[in-house]
């Protein structure tokens, strides 16, 4: 048995989110099949992160523990061979048997796409939609995310009583011209999060009230305050940060936006 | 009657190209078909440049006579309610009858998209290959395209004898990290012309070999001395230059790439 940490571009579209679904299509369900048909064994993968139906990523991580003898980048190669085209390993490494991609995680970044309407080419890519504000009205009212936070304002409801605490330590729009990007990296994320900071910080940016309205949402501690979420199709997990190796995969936030 | 200039993007995935075919989809086709459903009379419609199946555009120009009284911000607005989201109108503008969309273009843009393997959020919209060289390399090996050249060598084999003069007004490559992108202009393009020069730039480029190689493909007046074409869905139509109005459409250069 070898463990590997494998990170994976996928296009969210034909999916119905990552996590393995019984009767429905899922990116987690795709990898645990190619490994399956690769080894002859069952085989089980774990992910950083859970994306919802649609969102993409250009680098999620997974762990995975495998009976093969093949080397990391042998393995990448005929994985990928087994895999549908819209499921790219992008690295593989050999680690330890200890590692997990999702507990050994220190920091998630994600990436959010707007684009000014209308489109064709990015209607499953981003959010399709024309901004009565420029990046900067975004920046500022983005402001109050810094730090840590009770983010249960951005949050669904939910029947469990995790913590709702986060720590936000970039929150940046950039980007012009009909196209913006809004990068957001924390120590972890709430369920649909960064689709209702999205939704809210817009919201709050073309109605002219800077980062004392997103403070004001983020204090009420109340769903209600706050937008309702963002498309799925807009969002991207782009990398993921460990202890020692840094941010994985290694040099892909290009890759979107 | 009223004639109107119409900017088209669209996703080509799904399309058998621009032209109208009897039996397989085209954008031409989806265009006419949402005009008569909107008029209730037939409608015809002249794209500035023919685009090949699976090739996208940013900026296709379009001239259209339609039975209508609408102006053009509706008609742009109602057509987009009957056309497939794979299909968008961007802008739309009357203009007197005697505008043609193809014979009245001064110029036309392209781009094409490189992005390093592998990518499955790509791997319709860019040429996903790793290159084993840089923008300054591909930009040397440009250097020749600049100018007016006979570009027969960068043609498909055709059965008419029009010429295959073309005047080259930019050829430029930028982009780093794994994803670059070539903007090439020119007063009119031969089929495939496009994705000739790029596979061409790209081999002489790899093989360390710089302007003089393109230049010697040029001058062969061969076809094969010209590498096969590189893949259709690498290829954006970008917008098309008219006397007086310019650019069309205006600033959507920052939609792809």
């Amino acid at each position: 048995m070898a463990t590997f940490r494998l990170a994976v571009e996928y296009d969210g579209t034909a999916f119905h989110g990552w996590q393995r679904q019984s009767r429905a299509r899922s990116v987690q369900g795709e990898l645990e099949a190619a490994l399956s048909r690769l080894t002859g064994a069952p085989a089980r993968v774990t992910g950083a992160g859970r994306t919802d139906a649609g969102c993409h990523a250009a680098g999620q991580v997974a762990s995975a523990t495998v009976e093969t003898r093949l080397e990391a980048e042998r393995l990448r190669a005929a994985l990928n061979a087994h895999l549908p085209r819209d499921v790219r390993i992008v690295e593989a490494v050999e680690t330890p048997a200890s590692f997990h991609a999702r507990f050994d995680a220190m920091r998630r970044s994600y990436r959010y796409l707007v684009v000014g309407a209308p489109s064709a080419l990015h209607r499953e890519r981003a959010w399709v939609r024309t901004l009565r504000c420029v990046a900067a009205d975004l920046q500022r009212a983005s402001h109050p995310l810094h730090g840590e936070h009770d983010f249960v304002s951005f949050s669904k409801a939910s029947p469990d009583t995790e913590s709702t605490r986060c720590r936000v330590t970039r929150a940046r729009w950039s980007g012009r011209g009909g196209r913006l990007r809004f990068d957001i990296e924390a120590d972890r994320f709430l369920y649909t999060m960064v689709r209702r900071i999205v939704a809210t910080v817009i919201r709050e940016a073309e109605a002219g009230r800077g980062g004392a309205a997103v403070h004001a949402v983020l204090d009420a501690r109340d769903r209600r305050a706050a937008a309702p979420p963002a498309p799925a199709h807009g969002l991207y997990l782009m990398r993921v940060r460990y202890p020692r190796v840094g941010w994985i995969p290694r040099g892909r936030m290009n890759v979107v936006g």
